[in-house]
């Protein structure tokens, strides 16, 4: 379905030629300040063509609030939002081979045996553009989330194909206890993601290394995929609702539903299930000497006297949920994603009815590596995670607060 | 919350000592015979106490149905189960350390920060008690779609800690390109799996290594995680509902809230993320020449005479799914679960309060190593994905059906 | 479905003569006192046979709590109920005549038409028994509106057949401008309207009389309908959610889906379409002389220093709800409950396969007036909207608290 | 909240001066032939300025299909509509008085309650111009319908104020009993009920005596209310999901969330509480005599084969539903509006923090009856009801068609 959220619901629309592409946002807190420059940047950020290993085609992808505000201020009802598709009809796609040919490993004939009907061109539906509608819901959802407890969502690329961030070391299989990678996870902020683009890998040498690479692919026509991290900071403890929707569960359920995705491990992932429990047992100790990062004590945690947990965890391979719940330590997961199915050169396949196999020509010009526009999609989908959790869980505690206190 | 699926809906409940567990399955098909003798197997196969690497509790764990059956008959209508809790009190668990100390990456201390209130001993509704309602649940959803479909569900243990059933190798990073896999995928059934109790990992050396492995860890009163594969044969096309619920989506949300999960995959997963397009995506093919399972002529496909898609891919580095949609080939994926937090050893940990560190002292016997339990467990939350996903599309096919004819 | 609500999600399970009914309650508040005293006086009220002109059938519904609560604390988590059904196989209804005919306004026909089979005897899903989870949920919710708010729910008979407790005179067409019908909303209390016993109108003299005219009907092996009021005290304001979920759809959505229900309206009613505007409009006044009953200075809003709101209306045709929201004036309104279609007498009708037409024979013995007996399953059904739409508000409320003040 | 249906998902925004209001139809099945051309009568029907006794306001309504179709077939993927709100800034509304005091019985004041901040000016989203986007998705489902079933759905006003179309006599205190109003029932068509322009009450005598009624409302500055009734024909049988959702109670979800309702009957209603239950009783009879209408022989289910039921009753107080499914005969419903809360006459009020009486002042001018207008509203929600309850019955039907026969 396209609604994500029970208490933050975001219903989005749009296909790759129609008219606009959007979303409506049901569930917005009322009286929070908000116009579309709280939205834009990260629907910029989310847009192709930055640079010359993405892809030129230039979509100016400019949000308009519809409804759900005034004067700037929430007023808690629907939030309607619309960018205008530049492009409405086909051109650079549509030619014959595309009508009788479904693409390998993209959506075409899945969508037509799914519906019966197709969009003629493009990805229709299963476009990447149908993701805008997800980054101004997850802008919104973020901008909450940063006012009343300070939350920090920051993702970035820890790997494009072979090239890690972190690769496997014997000592550190996973990076969940690699020293670096946890004061990473502490510091790492927007900015310095952007200051690495195209790649949004934070550190200069590996993202040259990516650099490089992604443009061998360029080159030769091909596509390669790769992995991001995010990390989220400032989580209130109690977030995610067992036993099915345990945050976890409801992360994993985001992020596989971005386009392009095949993985996902929170803390210690895969790698985790190769430590014995005596080590991967992340033992509690008292918070009281973590310290408050500077940025929080002006927004939300600290304005609003939220008690900070008394407790917190020497290591962090449970990546700050224990039994499908934040424990307030941070948040931290990786996310796979496959190579772009298009790619610049002839392929083999069949025709849609079967009878055929024949070629597909390459045409139009394509990202070789999605990976680094990734980066704000996989921030929105956390913001609007974090944010259905953190409604679901206030609901719980408000209720809790008017009850008589237990005789106990 | 406690309830999956929006048209086949189960809703859980229970807690590791109250009076029973069990569920409710809402929206099954009418007209379906079913009775106890359709649950049980797999109630029983996700029973504790089965050899002497798992625990030795011995919990019964007889379903029984409440309603929604008459004379063997499903009616529709909600389908009641319960499964008595045997053991009704605490009596292993409950001493002074553990009211004082939450137990290191257990639920303990996130759910009495998010209840205010938590269960007195034992995992409460974290225990792996919580997963019997599933389990029941997925045996019916099971059914249906064997007798509808010929859908087969089978999954077994491709590793534990580092011992690997397909260990990566330079040729095959991903087994999803080796062939020894690919062929397994094809034939493995639950019964060649339950021959290689007790670690279900359905190749006799690799089983005989992983036993010994994890009586080592025994013996250490440590534990240890692995992961699980499954595989799903014979799923209709066509299912998956985009944008947000993509099939690969549901599965995610679906094994990450199965308890101590740490990472999902589907198809060529994180090793897929290092696989050039060229080679990754999966070239269509006429579907003519695929031979049809001797087991399905007799049951569902075949007999209702769904036609066979006409498609199919050579290689199937998708995993069974494009665009969020079924294709028709095997769904394959992998969950990690990691080292069961309990483990008979002494933790350092601090106090509820957070005023004081200390020792939590190790009681009972526990699994050195859950993930051959988690097989069944697997599989159920796997059918009730794909029973949903079918329910949604055979509404959608349904409609359509009735339409006039296009004019083009 | 058997899921209602959305925050205190409600799921029933059951038929007549199946091993039990009962219902899961999903997002109970932890920390909430709670064992089975509190639930059964409910279902007691609810049951048969409590005198001559209801049922004589004895059917005990002794609620067994079975998980969600420890120590008889809520632990906010699923709380899973059961009744077992004493009578699980068909005595006094299979017959011959009952397999070939379908009853007249019965369930018969249209649960086959639906599901393809049916349940052999009895109503199945569509009997009474179904309402049991519904009113074993409705006492969970009830308990907390009365501890957190002071809430009062009252239902009682108002009229049967042509017997109104408020007939409509040339004054009072409707009874929102009655004197005596608003002094009755603000005291009725429990106790009193179960003075009034077997037909639960409290007023002598019409409860007498009403008494008669059942009688007279039970004695012509007839049926008789009527209407059940229902007041909502000391209700929050800001409850419901618009535009779909406005409070008084919940309410109708609720109440429309008892058994039986043929009618429902909120405050004027029918009879308020015939008001001049001028008349219907409520003025607003201060809520500062309004006296704030005694009962609830020592539960809920005082207690927890929920502020009085400032205003209330001097008239109240709207019936507690403006814009579908809650203005913390008394809601009241009213259901209609059509004759029993059980009936002791011999009646036409045709075949199950309409190749004839035929005489169904009377059997057994019933109820000639449900009404009585449906004012604690009103009760409970409204305390499940309220209970749903004060989560939802207070998710909302407690999210808006945290954000900073707006500068104007 | 702003989403209505589980199957065929409608989510509405907008307020009454924001840019834009408008849907998301999620659900809606592949492969239908759509543009506005469908949509656009029901939303001029809905729109103000038809004649001399409605709002004299001329909004243009034009809507817009945003994405979700392809050279005019529908893709199954979600259709996004908007209408541009012409006037969105408020003119005439916002005055000093207005800001100072909230109008009686309008939503002023508890959205004020509910959200902590509101629209300045008009109704905001309390404004009838939020049923825009339930007018055009409600176009969409009942294209469907006709399409697939001939099912018709027509609305007509009954009562304005004291004015009925059928007074209740002593021979029919109800319309149930008569025959005048079952043929109208069978007939009428929306041709003809905006023959009776402005009153849409089809019946000229009835309708002359309305509008002078109104007029004289009109001229008195006050408002008046009155009732809509609705028929549904050639409905499905099977169609409602009990216990929770019957038909009857999404019916009267829907209509009781349309803004200035206040109660809702389906079939005999209030009036067949005061009828025995040997007369209410409606006895079967077989349909095989039942004459097929000839429009559907042109469309749906002749068409599609969909088998006719085998039975029918003789008479029809269930108002074509029995235990909350619809049994084939036309289901009928009533809806009571009260009078409009705008009036153009001063009115004592208090201010907003309750410290002072005054009175507030009547500007612009208004509907002095809703009713008429109400009638395309009523029509939409009763097809977005019966849509989504077509969806799920469909995922059943097929769902049950592929089990294997039982053995009986």
């Amino acid at each position: 379905m396209s609604t994500f959220g029970n208490f933050f619901r975001v219903t989005t629309y749009g296909e790759s030629h129609c008219r606009s592409v959007g979303c409506i946002v049901d569930g917005c807190p009322p009286g929070m300040e908000l116009t579309e420059d709280d939205i834009q940047p990260q629907m910029t950020r989310r847009r192709p063509g930055q640079s010359s290993i993405t892809t030129p085609r230039d979509e100016k992808d400019k949000v308009l609030i519809q409804s759900g505000t005034e004067f700037g201020i929430t007023l808690g009802t629907p939030i309607g939002m619309m960018v205008l598709n530049q492009d409405q009809r086909p051109k650079d796609y549509g030619n014959a081979t595309m009508d009788k040919f479904p693409r390998p490993s993209h959506a075409d004939w899945t969508y037509l045996e799914k519906y019966g009907v197709k969009a003629s061109s493009g990805g229709g539906r299963s476009s990447a553009r149908e993701t805008i509608g997800r980054v101004a819901a997850g802008a919104i959802a973020e901008k909450y989330l940063r006012l009343a407890y300070g939350v920090e969502i920051v993702a970035f690329t820890t790997s494009v194909g072979s090239q890690h961030l972190f690769p496997p070391t014997p000592e550190h299989p996973s990076p969940s206890t690699n020293p670096a990678f946890l004061t990473l996870l502490q510091s790492i902020d927007r900015p310095t993601v952007d200051s690495h683009l195209p790649v949004r890998c934070p550190d200069a040498a590996a993202a040259k290394a990516m650099v490089d690479y992604i443009s061998d692919f360029r080159d030769r026509n091909d596509s390669i995929g790769g992995t991001v991290t995010c990390v989220i900071r400032n989580v209130p403890t109690g977030l995610g609702e067992p036993c099915f929707d345990k945050l976890e569960a409801s992360l994993a359920h985001a992020m596989m539903s971005i386009p392009a995705t095949k993985a996902f491990e929170i803390g210690s992932g895969f790698g985790g299930c190769e430590v014995p429990g005596s080590t991967h047992n992340d033992p509690f100790v008292s918070a009281a000497d973590v310290v408050v990062p500077s940025g929080v004590a002006e927004s939300g945690a600290a304005r609003t006297n939220t008690p900070r947990p008394k407790l917190t965890t020497k290591s962090n391979f449970s990546g700050g949920i224990q039994g499908g719940i934040s424990n307030g330590a941070p948040i931290y997961f990786r996310v796979g994603f496959k190579p772009a199915a298009t790619i610049g050169q002839e392929q083999t396949t069949a025709t849609y009815d079967g009878d055929e196999e024949g070629i597909l020509a390459a045409k139009g010009r394509h990202d070789p590596c999605v990976v680094p526009r990734a980066v704000p999609i996989v921030e929105a989908m956390a913001a609007l995670v974090i944010m259905d959790a953190v409604l679901a869980q206030q609901s719980r505690e408000r209720a809790r607060s008017l009850l008589p206190p237990l005789k106990r």
